[in-house]
């Protein structure tokens, strides 16, 4: 059993598809390589309540993580910690350690000539402004704190949606949290394909090494119509063994290229 | 108040990262611009219990429309309807009518010289096994029909996964529904690059126009670092009159040009 993770991704720009979900693609790849499984991804909009909702849902399901991302910044639409505050009952206050990061980062700004004063203006202080008993996680790609609280063993983290600044929070703060966390587990993958077998006859045999093979998980994808089957079969495992993690998708495709070989189709295996 | 919209992708493909969502990003771009409002989009697993738990609260959520994509194949792992009659407490049971498109659709691909054999395998009659009260919608593109459910007001539809056929039946039985129903509404959208200003000074000036302009939705993308401040301002109204909502934007990017030069910044209205 994995320790599981949700993702909440923040922002309206996503509901009206002017941008596509890459950040969620990225982490999800990232968790699920760290030996975490993700369970949920729920996109919502720049509002307090949906944020809120949101949030205290993915809680009562209690995974092990749950990361926010989008809606951290500086102006009037960025309510993701406003709506953490209302799904937790917390009150929003000025944290003086993300204080501190805020300020520092505005320092560097002008001082690199990038902005003319350091001042906390209001909006500035906003990013710096999170629910009670919440521990900022450095930026080291921009202003706005990554944001940790933990909940009755959930940790609830929020990032930035610029990628640049959601990928950099993650990488130093979050991914060797999530790596002690998977307890060693690691996440192994292998696609193969399978040619002269329609989807519908394949079907059962997936069944069958899936049943076969419990640690296993095959998810076959058409790369085309029923005329000529091509079908890519996606196989993959989590263990804390690379060796233990090979054999068990050796043996899985030992047993679907015989299986498919009877039905009078074909497996063929990319070459590494 | 325009018609509320969820969608619900199902994939273990999602949860992994192996694929970026983009039926999420299509669905939404063109529900949208129909004038339709998309409030939240879900992801979950291939996972009979996980899609029906979504799909429940999707209902909870009374939105006018709940679209859910992938999982409708023939494979032991296309587990949408089984999750859906689930979340209704309904049973599945062959539907003649969906039966009826999948025979066609196979004797078609015999006739092109597709496949050999149009016989109605296990695999196959599991796409015309649809939860009591169905109505299956023709896939012009593939063999799996769309299905669709009214639940209490609610336009509860599943469509495939593979790009192709899901965009196929939305345009064929979908896009007409959503038109009928957004009542004339339509999606106006337009942006405008402010520069010269930081983002954190901008922030209460776009609070300001959206409060003046309570039919419009303002969000501000950042486009590089604060050092040279380049923000794009994306403007937004849904109406269905298109010289109401040329007004509104106007009226608004007329504010903003004031509100931004005041404070020394500059705004850019690219040419169309």
């Amino acid at each position: 059993m994995t320790q599981q993770m949700e993702i909440i991704c923040v922002g309206y720009e996503l509901l009206i598809g002017k941008i596509l979900n890459t950040n969620a693609q990225w982490m999800a790849k990232r968790a699920t390589s760290l030996g975490i499984t993700v369970k949920r991804i729920t996109v919502v909009g720049d509002d307090v309540d949906e944020i809120a909702n949101a949030v205290k849902e993915a809680l009562q399901r209690k995974p092990k993580f749950i990361i926010t991302t989008g809606g951290l910044g500086p102006t009037f639409d960025d309510k993701t910690l406003e709506g953490i505050a209302k799904a937790l009952n917390r009150k929003l206050e000025v944290n003086n350690k993300a204080l501190a990061m805020v300020k520092e980062r505005y320092e560097a700004y002008v001082k690199e000539g990038k902005i003319e004063k350091a001042e906390l203006t209001s909006a500035r202080v906003k990013m710096a402004t999170l629910p009670e008993g919440a521990e900022p996680l450095p930026n080291p790609r921009g202003t706005a704190p990554g944001v940790q609280i933990i909940i009755d063993g959930t940790f609830l983290i929020a990032l930035p949606g610029v990628p640049s600044e959601m990928e950099a929070i993650f990488e130093q703060s979050i991914s060797p949290l999530l790596k002690k966390e998977a307890e060693g587990n690691m996440f192994f993958e292998t696609s193969i394909y399978a040619e002269g077998i329609p989807e519908s006859t394949l079907a059962p045999l997936i069944d069958q090494a899936m049943h076969d093979n419990p640690y296993v998980y095959i998810k076959s994808h058409p790369k085309g119509v029923e005329k000529k089957p091509h079908i890519e079969l996606h196989i993959s495992t989590t263990a804390k063994d690379s060796k233990i993690a090979r054999e068990r998708l050796e043996k899985t495709i030992a047993q679907l290229t015989e299986l498919v070989q009877k039905s009078g189709g074909k497996i063929k295996v990319p070459k590494k």
